[in-house]
């Protein structure tokens, strides 16, 4: 994935983290597309406190998501939701809907669901 | 939920963000349950300054929780896997599995997945 979008869902998740003046700076630059030249019009900082800023918070984003990993909790629930759907995919598609054949396949999906989600 | 628990089930999410001393003395503190004194004493720390980082920490952890959540978002997450495992359950009370009702039950908890999930 390119960089500029894996930061913009590190902010998504933990930009609550930052100072309010970091987040801004944050926003403008990978959510709003802005150059350090333009953030730091807009701010009235020096383009070097703003680039200081923006490589500070980004190292900071990578160690929250080293710490807390949920940008990677949520890529695996989402695989679980994949394969829960595909499942129960397969599972129509069967010609027949006979009781015993009903019961497999619940309890295999109860015992993916208790173990994985 | 009494404190103490809640607060070491903080630790247990959020413990990765505080510095090493922080944490062992929270989990000295709230996992093995040693008082201020023994804390002091194994430490080389005073009594007082104890009390202070354990006070301050715990003002951290619920500013985090404020902040991410972690510990609503697991505690919704189980709502939603004993719901799934519910209407699991119900639906292989049912006496008799024709295709129409498995279908309407499939895309029932399909609907609910993608929903909450």
């Amino acid at each position: 994935m390119e960089e500029r979008i894996i930061l913009s869902m590190l902010m998504d998740y933990y930009g609550g983290l930052l100072t309010d003046k970091q987040r801004d700076i944050m926003n403008l630059y990978f959510n709003d597309d802005l150059s350090l030249a333009e953030i730091s019009q807009l701010t009235k900082t020096s383009r070097q406190a703003i680039h200081d800023i923006i490589k500070r918070c980004q190292k900071q984003l990578y160690e929250y998501e080293n710490v807390l990993g949920l940008l990677n909790k949520n890529s695996e629930l989402l695989k679980i939701k994949q394969t829960i759907n595909e499942m129960l995919n397969t599972f129509i598609e069967y010609d027949d809907f006979d009781k015993e054949k009903t019961i497999e396949f619940v309890i295999k999906l109860k015992n993916y669901i208790n173990e994985n989600l």
